[in-house]
């Protein structure tokens, strides 16, 4: 299964593609394991109109999508903003982005933070710094940090795997 | 010039395009008439997910400015919602409007509440009535009351027409 999980901001919008490479069907083969096929953030201009910084993240994320192919797109569920006004630009990105997936045919689940941040470090109010770290562990990934935006995305992602796995052991075992 | 207004509501969106018929240029002509083109709701199903229903938005509104080749697209600035949920709700169903727009190569105007209903009724806080008749009389439509969706949008039309009128005429007097 490949995912592309998805951080929506106004400002910054991070993408992560992960693969989930299936272990064997044998009891004792080794478990499945996680793969970073491509994560970056979405950078948009403060000086464009929204109309234009909205062109670009569908135009990026459809890009992304054409690349990467995933089968599922992830994005965080929102219940917090500062505001009313900072609610409605997040939710125009987070339209936009909804409708990049829905546009190439592939259905949007939604994770709300404390979900992701649990499936990802194990503690739902865990800090950013956190959530880089075990991302990159959790994809075996060297190297610099990578950028808070990328790693929610891609912990979005995870996030994703992980309950379609856990779903699909119960199925497995209540059938 | 002509108008395409776009009303933006989580389970029903109004459209409107309305055309300014200019005058002659002698200061004795008629003055200029506004004709209604086009106007109507996008209605969406309350069981359909909400990326399926931008999906929706997106196309509707894509196919009406392939066919009424709007110059311009114009939509309600929001500072108010109920909750910061409906807020979200709101500003994804905003932001796929808005990328239409764009990816037709239209710009978007934002106007105000406000400055819509005191442009179309006189009175800034008038009723959701008021404006339904007040647009029916601007634009010589007869026969039973639009829709109140579609009476808003075509009121934001408008509001971008006299704004945009009343910015020629200014800047005629003062060239």
């Amino acid at each position: 299964m490949r995912v592309l999980g998805i951080d929506c901001g106004s400002e910054y919008t991070g993408y992560g593609v992960v693969e989930e490479i299936a272990s064997g069907s044998r009891p004792n083969s080794a478990p499945s394991r996680l793969v970073c096929c491509s994560s970056g953030v979405i950078r948009l201009k403060p000086r464009d109109s929204m109309a234009l910084k909205l062109q670009q993240i569908f135009s990026s994320l459809s890009a992304i999508i054409a690349e990467q192919q995933p089968h599922m797109v992830a994005i965080e569920d929102v219940f917090y903003a500062v505001n009313v006004k900072s609610a409605l630009k997040l939710g125009q990105v987070r339209g936009v982005a909804m409708l990049a997936a829905s546009w190439a045919g592939l259905e949007v689940a939604e994770y709300a933070p404390l979900t992701i941040k649990s499936a990802v470090v194990g503690y739902g109010k865990a800090e950013k710094t956190q959530v880089q770290h075990m991302v990159m562990r959790l994809l075996n990934l060297e190297g610099p940090l990578l950028a808070a935006d990328a790693a929610d995305a891609l912990a979005i992602a995870i996030c994703h795997i992980h309950t379609a796995s856990t779903r699909k052991r119960y199925q497995t075992a209540h059938s």
